[in-house]
């Protein structure tokens, strides 16, 4: 579709920065002495400032969540398909705000930001960050714009489990959590694939020990395999049979090490675009906020005794194929909700594709949201 | 338990090699003027030759398939638990043939051999080979031991594939076959996760294209990612987590890039381990046998007529958490086989480990393979 004329687009949109200059006390220890975050708000504040709606990103996504840029058509928000004029985000009754995380490399101070320091690239000096640490800057930006409380914050994956640590960190900041193909906490074999993808980046020589920048390298082979190994788990097995199955590139085995089925022409492409716009440091430490996240830890493994502070209303969404974030891990969720006898509405939906399901256009999917949207509106209303 | 005193082993074994010098015609369209294959033999071949019994190795495994050396008691073949003396496949009734399977790195001619033609290791130039191919030189082995026959075929995993070729490639040369933990060809996931592997060990500045050998180098930082990825499929994810959770190695976080978690721990060792002792171009070539066999690609995808040449008895296994090869791969095997009405036992073994179940010692399992190994005692009696 044209974006210039798709009428249920927030239409044309420009990334802004938040300076930050109270030192920010991250969850290792380490102390950042200031920093930037890019963001982005499509609809409008409302007088009371109470129809906020904070989208937090996953992975490799960052705050361009709708919309497009107006030098870049195609360069279309990562979430626009459920964010917009009459969608089941709707900007006409929701301000939404979306945020590059601390750490990212798409305008917020990371790796590759000059470390005021030493007047260099960061680079294996930028600190680790967490999940908390994220949330931590959102609520520092929400102060920046006066937003005292948000109507919802609202994630897919890693960025559900943001949504999840608002609840936590901030209760009474947040009206509603949406909490999408999320899980408590990864599990040993979701930590292995993570470790995989680091190893393959950290092993390359151009990675340079994580200060490639000053090299004028980029860890590239291992970024490639980083992302390859993570796409396979973002897809269903049965979506990729149906997708690509045995199916050959070139009609017939060349009996060589190229490409010869389609499932890895589909991946080497994948990997390609994504060696090439993504930070090697950043994914890094993104795999590692995803590993250290688990509420329950400081609880003795009790999700409930986590959740307790939580007085958020929530919807908690899984897919039924979703193998990296089973339904089961989200059912974890739910009990620990109902422990706390918290307001929880939650849909396992039939879907085909995968922990990747979040991101696409399922009728049913997108109606529960807009539905549920619509139950805030009315509240906001009364 | 000390293996020189274990009454169930078949003892202290000896590696043989078996020449051949008759051109082998490979399905790549390559050929091979002369090669040699490593085998091993533990029981005794009775008078007409009629109780061999041919195990063939998966991945990473060899001829070495059961007892111990002399000169190193610690070095137990990959199936000792269930070849031996009493054991489930008795050598005090057939006689076991392992082989190390050709491209291999365990004493067959392979990509680390001479190249006889330039007098330097094949390296890059080794062909690749497939299951069909491996099965032609299997029976070029029986040729030279006199063996018309196998009693039985057994194999796990690519070892099963090599089983389930044999039947169709040398229908009267087996009377049975036991497929464990199988598939009937490589799904699209399947072959993403070796393109993985391929990657990273492809793109290794060590690797040198496959010509390692003369630059004296080891592409070990892309064995090391390959081994690892593969490994976290061979478990199940239940097994890894009760095996390690998210327990710490260190008792806390340490929030850098070194082992954090229990399962990277292991999966380092694994890695260690592996890159130590296996060849990177053997490994190329295995994945890609792997991605290969599809015995029903020469009848339109029909498994039921591609197995209509089979007339050995069968019995099949799979394992309730191998996401790898899950049962349902298993079952299209079964499907095919009683399409062609042949004789043929199966079943879904309830087991936690994954696909390495196949090579742990599981009472209902082993159970099963002896009764089996029983009835083609009485057989052969008769």
């Amino acid at each position: 579709m044209d974006q210039t004329t798709n009428t249920q687009s927030v239409g044309a949109v420009e990334p802004r920065k938040a300076q930050f200059s109270k030192p920010l006390a991250l969850k290792c220890g380490a102390t950042l002495a200031s920093y930037e975050l890019a963001y982005e708000m499509y609809g409008t504040l409302n007088a009371d400032k109470s129809n906020a709606v904070l989208v937090c990103h996953a992975l490799n996504a960052s705050h361009h969540v709708a919309g497009y840029y107006a030098h870049a058509p195609a360069d279309v928000g990562w979430w626009d398909n459920i964010i917009g004029p009459g969608k089941p985000l709707d900007t006409n009754r929701f301000c939404v705000i979306g945020v590059n995380n601390l750490g990212g490399c798409f305008g917020s101070t990371g790796p590759s930001s000059v470390n005021p320091a030493t007047r260099q690239p960061w680079g294996a000096d930028f600190p680790l960050v967490t999940v908390e640490d994220w949330v931590d800057t959102q609520a520092g930006l929400a102060d920046q714009l006066g937003i005292a409380r948000f109507a919802a914050v609202m994630g897919g994956s890693l960025g559900a489990m943001q949504a999840l640590s608002w609840t936590i960190q901030y209760p009474d900041r947040i009206g509603h959590a949406l909490i999408i193909a999320c899980a408590p906490n990864l599990s040993a074999q979701n930590i292995a694939f993570n470790e995989v993808a680091r190893q393959a980046i950290i092993t390359d020589p151009d990675f340079h020990g994580g200060h490639y920048y000053s090299h004028g390298t980029r860890p590239t082979r291992g970024l490639r395999v980083a992302r390859m190994v993570g796409h396979i788990t973002y897809l269903s097995d049965d979506e990729m049979a149906s997708k690509f199955g045995r199916q050959l590139r070139h009609g017939r085995l060349s009996y060589t090490f190229g490409v010869e089925f389609e499932i890895e022409s589909y991946l080497s492409h994948q990997a390609d675009k994504f060696a090439d716009y993504f930070d090697a440091n950043t994914y890094l430490r993104i795999t590692k906020a995803l590993d250290y996240f688990d509420p329950a830890a400081a609880h003795g493994g009790n999700l409930s005794l986590a959740l307790e502070p939580a007085t958020a209303s929530f919807l908690v969404v899984s897919f039924t194929t979703d193998w990296r974030f089973s339904p089961e891990r989200s059912r974890e969720i739910i009990k620990a909700l109902l422990d706390n006898r918290r307001a929880v509405t939650y849909a396992e939906i039939d879907a085909p594709h995968g922990h990747d399901a979040f991101l696409l256009d399922d009728a049913r999917y997108h109606g529960l949201v807009a539905a549920y949207f619509n139950r805030i509106s009315a509240e906001l209303a009364a």
